[in-house]
């Protein structure tokens, strides 16, 4: 019983597995000679495609794959529902698969997805990712669609959402309630998304005409106990803030929990704004104020434009990209001195 | 380019799929006649197993799957990093499966699982499952672990928490604090944990000589909103309940609105406890007591108990099963009257 992958086939014929790929594939990028090359050897070989090969029109996985940092998120698990109610219409699986904000992790899998286990992927880029090559491989096999977290260097639809005006409005918002030391918790310099949020945050801190030297960008730590610490030293501090953006919705257990130690009150002494999609926000004590994110919708479009892509039988165009607006739920975290 | 399929096979020979993947494993179960049979078919109709078939020894798919109800529970999502961490140790995919409580999207999962796309299954079954022909199939064709929502009708390694003792023991703390009028908030009856639940419930009020016409069980629908005005109506009441113990972590966010709607304050005028995995418990207005369960070990063991099996090739045992005990963490939502 023979065992012929695209792999074998591309070594012995010296050539990339993406060019063998699309030469069984009978694609208009490669010449007829090259073609002709690979289906001999194919023969010879008795290569058997692979029976999940979502690249043959009659042989369809109907499998998709989501790959996401984690689900310990209600942004991410709120996108997983509106991908899974596309997939579900369409008749087809969705497999998750965590990158736990590893990029060694994400390339692993990518690696497996390469090999044409599933038709299509929808992916959010993990937090530690800066080298993208693994990112490009898969891309060449099968239609790619990012969302949220995006990889700007791979042109295909990304699903994004107002980043830079979110980060603008909380900071904004903040200033219109009085703050005059604004901190905003960041996390990953190398995503697109958080230098966004951030890019908004300085803008307005201009356009408002703060004091520069009082409001700072503090860099976040995975471990989450270190960045208990963290705040307990900023909230210490001579010039501690008296207001918070956090740009990651876990930040908010710690930074409740470090005002509570250090005896200042929510919002009277300092105030608190966090882009999250926690059902809870409205219980917490006291309510929390957030930048919501459409995450529902923006799985739902991910999911919509990458079964079009299959549907056609081609790879995903850039020029479906779109771009949903969060919104600014005020609550008590941020309310004005009574 | 041939495509033969187990299931092809087996038509052919008028077997079922399990006894052909089984003769095809040499396993001892199938008589020597038949593997001749179904070898020689294989041979003829040059049957190629699937790349990822994962019963064969050296053409492991190194992949399992996990096949859960949703992500947007802590308590899954805690789980899903318990089973990933053994996972990726053994250098190993977790493909996670999403059932959304429902029936039939769970069969046709199973039965995708069924044709040999991973290893091994870890498994927590939907709420709405109360026929196990599709588990018992699933069962036959790879290992099956489950953990948390079992199923009581197949033989194979479940590990739980005890929760006929923490049903007991949260009535038994709002018991002590004061509660006359105890509510149990349930969901499906179907669910093993949940009869558990409400047994330890039950048993007591019995052992306190609590008046059991003024407590009582309430179901919950899967419509949120049904929820909140069930609630509502259930306050109005004349003997609306001074306790209140919620099995599932998702019904907080409405108890706790439905008591601000009704000017009732929590902890004095009505105590709250739920069985929750939620890190924000501790930030609610006020903070919560839990019922907490032990979600990461239990996922980490039920993957450890898999991966045993894989690598002895063997189906995983019931007697590997275990119970892992939750905490009771007392918080203000429970506290006596000043």
């Amino acid at each position: 019983m023979g065992n012929i992958t695209i792999k074998m086939l591309a070594k012995q014929l010296n050539l990339s597995t993406a060019a063998v790929s699309k030469a069984l594939r009978d694609s208009h990028e490669i010449s007829p000679t090259t073609k002709q090359r690979v289906l001999d050897l194919a023969a010879i070989l008795n290569y058997i495609p692979h029976p999940y090969a979502g690249s043959l029109r009659e042989k369809k996985s109907r499998t998709i794959a989501v790959v996401i940092p984690e689900v310990a998120d209600s942004f991410f698990s709120l996108a997983l529902n509106g991908i899974e109610a596309v997939a579900i219409e369409k008749g087809y699986h969705a497999l998750i698969y965590l990158t736990h904000e590893n990029q060694e992790r994400e390339r692993e899998i990518l690696k497996d997805l390469e090999s044409g286990r599933v038709d299509g992927v929808i992916m959010s880029v993990a937090m530690k990712t800066n080298t993208f090559e693994h990112i490009r491989l898969l891309h060449q096999a099968v239609p790619l669609v990012f969302f949220d977290r995006v990889c700007e260097e791979i042109n295909t639809a990304k699903i994004t959402t107002n980043d830079y005006e979110c980060g603008y409005l909380a900071t904004k918002h903040l200033i219109e309630a009085g703050c005059k030391k604004i901190v905003l918790l960041s996390v990953s310099e190398s995503l697109s998304i958080s230098s966004r949020r951030m890019q908004g945050y300085k803008q307005a801190l201009l356009d408002h005409q703060m004091d520069e030297t009082l409001c700072r960008v503090i860099d976040y730590n995975e471990d989450l106990t270190m960045n208990y610490d963290l705040l307990i030293e900023l909230l210490k501090s001579k010039d501690r803030p008296d207001g918070i953006v956090a740009t990651v919705s876990k930040m908010t257990t710690e930074i409740y929990l470090a005002c509570m130690e250090r005896g200042l009150n929510i919002p009277n002494d300092i105030k608190v704004v966090c882009f999250s999609n926690d059902s809870n926000a409205p219980i917490f004590n006291p309510s929390l104020t957030t930048i919501t994110q459409p995450a529902f919708e923006m799985g739902k479009l991910a999911a919509t434009i990458l079964f079009k892509a299959l549907k056609r039988n081609s790879m995903v165009l850039s020029d479906e990209s779109a771009v949903i607006p969060s919104d600014l739920l005020i609550r008590a975290s941020t309310a004005g001195l009574l």
